[in-house]
């Protein structure tokens, strides 16, 4: 259990340390309404474990501040009445500093109860709830970026050591046979109930791009007209191309006939050989379709995962999100946390420069709708064999 | 040829004849932007064997009407400007007559063309317009439905031998086994481009109705307050309810405490053992979710074929429109018909009481977003093997 | 009582007149929510004399159809559930034949009641469903208007004799005389409820044009930038401009470098002498504001009246539609003619073209929302004095 | 000059005061879109000086920060792109501190300016800058008791002394006489554009109310069902009732069975005879009309006004925001401030509890939009003499 306490430290520091170079100001805001403010991440991630473990483990435990439990919620319906989403951003009390003594509240009974409780129970849903909270540290950085990256002066997050853009370290195509294989989990590890159970596919022979998608690349894309030619796009990704007047992946600003980008590190001109990153599923899609190639499946990129670096970007498949074989909803408020989203959204495989280490795998599924350009998200191609 | 000149003409006086009881006035409106007008899908049907085989074909061909080309346009970005789908319903001229001159002026150039020319290429273009006119033929009775359906005076479509529910003629459960099929079409028939190329998939056992869901099911599930309770409905489905204020599938009206539902006959009470019709996709999983079984993947379905009735209701399934292996878009505006429409949409397995005779085969696919109602659409559930 | 039956059948009969170049299909379309179907102005009208009179005069009266009174209320809460504004274009039967059976059965029980009865009450509501008929007949041309002019091959309503463009007959100013006038109605005959009391009120010193601006004027501002220059224009114009891109009255068409418009007669050059139509109140403030004037407010437009020409176009004032001292709503359904719209609309004066004639007099206030183009409205400027 | 530097400093002083007890946090957000950040007033009156003044009568003036004319500029269309206004929620830096760094170096630089330069237009244009830094005072406590009051947690402003409801001190009517009255700013002080020309109107006889209707009279209103009868609402006024589900006053909130009002002292039980705040044109119009009286208009406001209490509310008048005889826009920004706004507006007179001392006067002309409940607005109501 003592792994168990240090695994939960080491995340919950890491939170706060992601979040230093913030000022209180920065913490407030929700931007759009997919955007939540630090802010409540921070608390959002302590309302878990004192919602989920300490007040269900420790008898007549008193919470930190009874409001919290309705403030910090997020889409749980099952643990009564949520503050709408979009008004994230108006709750200004409780404060910064307070939310961080939240924290230290909820740190202190937590590391009490590890010290002395030691179930299996226990120890699954402090294991989710540390992947809850990694994975609203990715969310943290993608949303501040957000923040940040909207402000008319472009603010710095951090001078240097900043997540910032690198490059591809292999070229080439890997080929993969057709025929059966086994995916999804099937360890005794921490993972989500939408990977596994794990089972049989049968997946066709295609070659699959060893490097992802760059900078440069997707330049000569938008240089070729690719935004203006609707056969490339699929109908609703031209719609919303429309709508939005989109022109570039999120946070490129093209400033006197040169390409520049907002990254964590200040407004800077594009590098070209750096991978791609904020690009929606529909610009992946046409990105792929101008190339005459196409994106991968979420299986072939799982059975040639193992070829493949990986982790500096989520990577669009051409998968819906859909349940895997057999998958049930756990009862109660945990059961909601994969299964009623599996309709309308895109799976991405990998892990990104903003995913904490150690957090993803080869069978992790995450997913988003195909219009969101706000992770950090690229493009990994395939051939088809005789196309 | 002779065969052909055949089908063509008895899918074109078929369209006319589903037509007859119509007024000239239910020709015209346009409801709401996914209902086109009645005389849209008479001239747009007609437009497409002008547009892509007579100004193909014959030489110097003089069209019926310069504007026709491009007022009757649907999605084809391919051929020029298109009017918006939304004014559709504000075009009242050419008028209905004028439109019927221009089937049959187009009819006479096509008997004329059929009669002298015998290609391949021809022949593939006919068959596809055949095909084309007869999924025209089924929005044609689910958009009148819809604009009779939503005049307060609920007007009668045809007396007698109107497309009215039918019911179950068997029942129990048809157990896949698990294994490596094949699927897709792999015939030298038509067919459309989404449905090749046929392929090997991995299917996991499970057990499938041979009986589609009844009214009387549906109503245990209303009244069991299933549209009060979010933990059966996909998340995207839970929204869609509360915004549009949905408690019931499409043309049911509870009036002093009875259900009633809108057929092509009038306002009748519901029976209980007819086939439910006229669901979501959101309803469709919900219902499942509450029953503790599931929705058939297209795969499924398509491999139980043989074991099953249908025909009667487009049965959500619940696989997302995705691309089978090697697909690839043609050239041109023929290659708009399918491939663009690949996200964000469920397909639907079977056919309905409004799709033509000898129209869909256990291959077809067709597909639509989650939300809509308006087709004659029903549920059949899957339960797995050990679930 | 024989003059009123005259005046009653002249007006009915002149509706009838208005919509003989229609089609069946005309009569239908709602093209957006503020333009009614034909038809149902052929109906709603109807149904006015039908609800206010018939059903209150005659012993045992039975309606034409008993659905009618739900079908073709508009606004009158009072008179049980009305049918969704929006949804009017959805309504297709009862089909035009049978709304011409609802008029003639209406016009004889109406003709009949007129020869036996004769009493104020009567011959107050006679001629306030008059002249609502007379305001429907300026709106049936409005919105054919709308339907003819918003389908691309542009249909022509009649070749000759249409409501064309006119020219002004009288140039230079009229000087306004500072001092307390007598403004309203103040007569015996019939008038609406918004243009009693007659009342003082107080006028400044100004000059005011007895010519109304031409298109040639207009078109001046616009090569003049003036859809491009923000400080010409309210804020909420500017805002409505933008969102709607708005860059030129309706019907105007710029085709190769030529302005054309849309008129009952087709699409034709524009004339630059010929009056201006369709404008928005927000053109209108802005021409003015362009030219260094501003438009008269509804009291000095009264003042004038007698001095001007008018009745060619609705003239824009720059007074809000409030009500006059003492106003007060009549109790039932008639009282829901006019008060309930006093607030965001203003005021215009005059008459147009499309006005039936003798509706119209100097004390009459017709109203409507600033950013409504599809009115037969103008312009007609004021200078202050030392201004 | 003197007098001038120190109405310029005690302008400045009240507006820190005021923020004296807000959290760094509660200056960020911008809930909706006609809600400022705190920080954002701050900072944009600061801007005004610098903009405005210093730039223009200090040589080589060096502003705080170039970044700063285009972060907080407001509607001035004329100095540059402007943030739009809906992103001012975004703006996290500059924070807290260095906008009061930026109005320190403002200050320093005003003072400096008027203890050396002493003319007329720099007078007007402190004038302009201080009343234009009152104003939004206000706009300040109406923004953030919109911030807390729309938190969960409902947190207090301050304990004690905090803007409470007040009562009246007056009851009964004062007739107003029938005739020629003068209305309008005629004096040498400071005025705004808009409330000049002087002039006469013609005002008829009625009574209007010494007292502002209290929550007791409108809780009345409400358990009368004035909220679900169409009839007491101009059409407008219902729709959005309807669309926002509007049942009370802006803060009110009915918890088991008993009315609380969020005031900046927190959530307290409403107080019967407090005088009502927080209501809506509509409401107020609504109101009135179930009274059986009206609403004054803004110049029967005025002429009665010596004999009134007023200043604890906005009041709002059956007088839509029109420019007075001979107004004319001032050239350049500051010709932006009122005219602009001169439609779909109505005039409130008086002041409210949030009012800084001094800054209002009896011909002063407030304005909004007609659904807005954010303000500290209230009713007086009118009879008229023989209705």
């Amino acid at each position: 259990m003592n792994l168990l306490k240090d695994a939960y430290l080491k995340t919950r520091n890491r939170t706060v340390e992601i979040c230093q170079p913030l000022t209180v100001e920065d913490y407030i805001p929700q931007p759009v309404d997919f955007v939540s403010p630090p802010k409540w991440h921070l608390a959002h991630t302590t309302w878990f474990f004192e919602e989920m473990i300490l007040k269900k483990f420790i008898t007549d435990f008193k919470p930190f501040h009874p409001d919290f439990s309705f403030l910090f919620n997020s889409y749980y319906n099952t643990v009564g009445t949520r503050v709408f989403r979009a008004d994230r951003g108006n709750i200004t009390r409780p404060g910064v500093q307070e939310v961080y003594a939240y924290r230290t509240f909820v740190d202190a009974s937590m590391v009490q109860l590890l010290s002395t409780l030691n179930t299996l129970e226990l120890k699954e849903l402090v294991e989710l709830g540390i992947n809850h909270e990694q994975q609203h540290q990715e969310l943290l950085v993608t949303d501040f970026k957000y923040i940040l990256g909207h402000n008319p002066i472009f603010p710095v997050y951090k001078e240097n050591g900043a997540l910032i853009n690198d490059k591809n370290a292999e070229f080439g195509w890997h080929t993969i046979q057709e025929g059966v294989y086994e995916v999804g989990y099937a360890g005794e590890d921490f993972h989500f109930d939408n990977e596994i159970n794990s089972h049989k596919t049968y997946v066709q022979e295609c070659d699959i791009s060893l490097a992802l998608v760059t900078n440069g690349e997707f330049m000569e894309f938008i240089e070729d007209g690719g935004y203006q030619q609707f056969n490339f796009w699929l109908d609703d990704g031209w719609t919303w191309l429309k709508e939005n007047e989109i022109s570039a992946p999120m946070y490129w600003h093209k400033i006197n006939g040169t390409w520049f980008y907002f990254t964590l590190e200040g407004l800077i001109p594009i590098e070209r050989d750096a991978i791609l990153s904020h690009c929606s599923f529909y610009e992946a899609n046409a990105f792929a379709a101008w190339k005459g190639m196409r994106l991968p499946t979420e299986f072939e990129w799982e059975v040639a995962a193992d070829h493949l670096n990986w982790g500096s970007r989520w990577e669009w498949t051409n998968s819906a999100y859909l349940p895997y074989p057999k998958f049930s909803i756990a009862p109660g408020a945990v059961g909601e946390y994969n299964g009623k989203f599996m309709v309308n959204q895109m799976v991405l495989r990998g892990g990104s420069v903003a995913t904490p280490q150690g957090h993803t795998r080869k069978t992790y599924r995450n997913f988003f709708q195909p219009h969101y350009q706000w992770q950090f998200s690229g493009i990994r191609l395939v051939k088809d064999k005789d196309a």
